[in-house]
């Protein structure tokens, strides 16, 4: 068992995910969630806002990526600084079945496929404005979070079909393929 | 007056905009939408489904974009393949300072975001699946569909801040821009 579903936080999404696929979304409520990770409501409620919000713990990607930009080297190119951020996360945050489970009942939900979505603009706007912090122009930042979170699901698409290399390969391959795809 | 806003369709979508702002979107009715277009309620569903439905009149995108995709010549890569698509748009489909004004309304709206959200990734997937129809393989068809889109985004935020240029020009200069955020 990974380490992440020892913890408190592991094993309410790890019930979740479990009872949203059982008997999907809608059908479960937080006090089931609960009991099957054999904690209390308030145990959920000390980490989740809502239901909704139990199969997205890594929102706190943008805690961990915006410091890196901030130190990235005076000069480095948009693209590299969104990079290097990026490869420095503690890897992909969750076991690989559990990403995959949980893209499935993302997938069957349009209440979570909105908050996915709206998760991923949010990290787009932030990148965008701490790029332009460094001194990048609007236009450049914003066209970089774009690319740079292309590359970003590229990878993590290798890394969930299987490839078990360091997440930063990964993310060097998916560039690569980024060039292949621009300059062709 | 452009010659959109002549039909129903764009008189329905002048009105909506218009109410929107001056009363924001929740307190604005199908009802006052109609009446301020001197339509019926009867001709607003004619055209769109609901209220929600009113500003993304660009949905058929994607009817204007498959076709060219799919008569794009054989061996074209992934990426020309979408630009030339994206470029024989009839240009951008509505007035500069209609889109403008959409957008503010837009940002301003959960429920418009979400729906102009679930558009995008819809979109992506089209042209994702039409990419793949052509042979492409799925891991190159979804980077180019995240880029190409990159791209596009790029070249109408240009057309917005008032780059008169043709739309292809202006597909050109954002596709010179993704090169030079990807290779440095």
């Amino acid at each position: 068992m990974a380490r992440w579903e020892g913890n408190t936080r592991g094993r309410l999404e790890r019930a979740a995910l479990d009872l949203f696929r059982e008997q999907g979304y809608d059908g479960t409520t937080v006090a089931q969630i609960a009991q099957r990770a054999n904690l209390t409501e308030r145990s959920f409620y000390r980490w989740f806002a809502d239901k909704r919000e139990v199969l997205f713990g890594d929102d706190d990607l943008e805690a961990c990526y915006l410091p890196v930009i901030q130190a990235a080297p005076d000069g480095l190119a948009a693209l590299p600084t969104l990079l290097t951020a990026f490869a420095s996360t503690p890897q992909v945050l969750r076991p690989r079945d559990f990403l995959i489970e949980r893209a499935a009942v993302i997938a069957a939900s349009p209440a979570l496929r909105e908050r996915e979505l709206i998760k991923m603009v949010t990290l787009a706007e932030k990148l965008v404005a701490a790029l332009v912090r460094r001194g990048h122009d609007e236009q450049t930042a914003q066209l970089a979070a774009d690319v740079g979170l292309a590359v970003l699901r590229s990878a993590t698409r290798r890394w969930i079909l299987g490839d078990d290399s360091d997440f930063a390969v990964l993310l060097a391959t998916a560039r690569q393929d980024l060039l292949r795809v621009a300059v062709m």
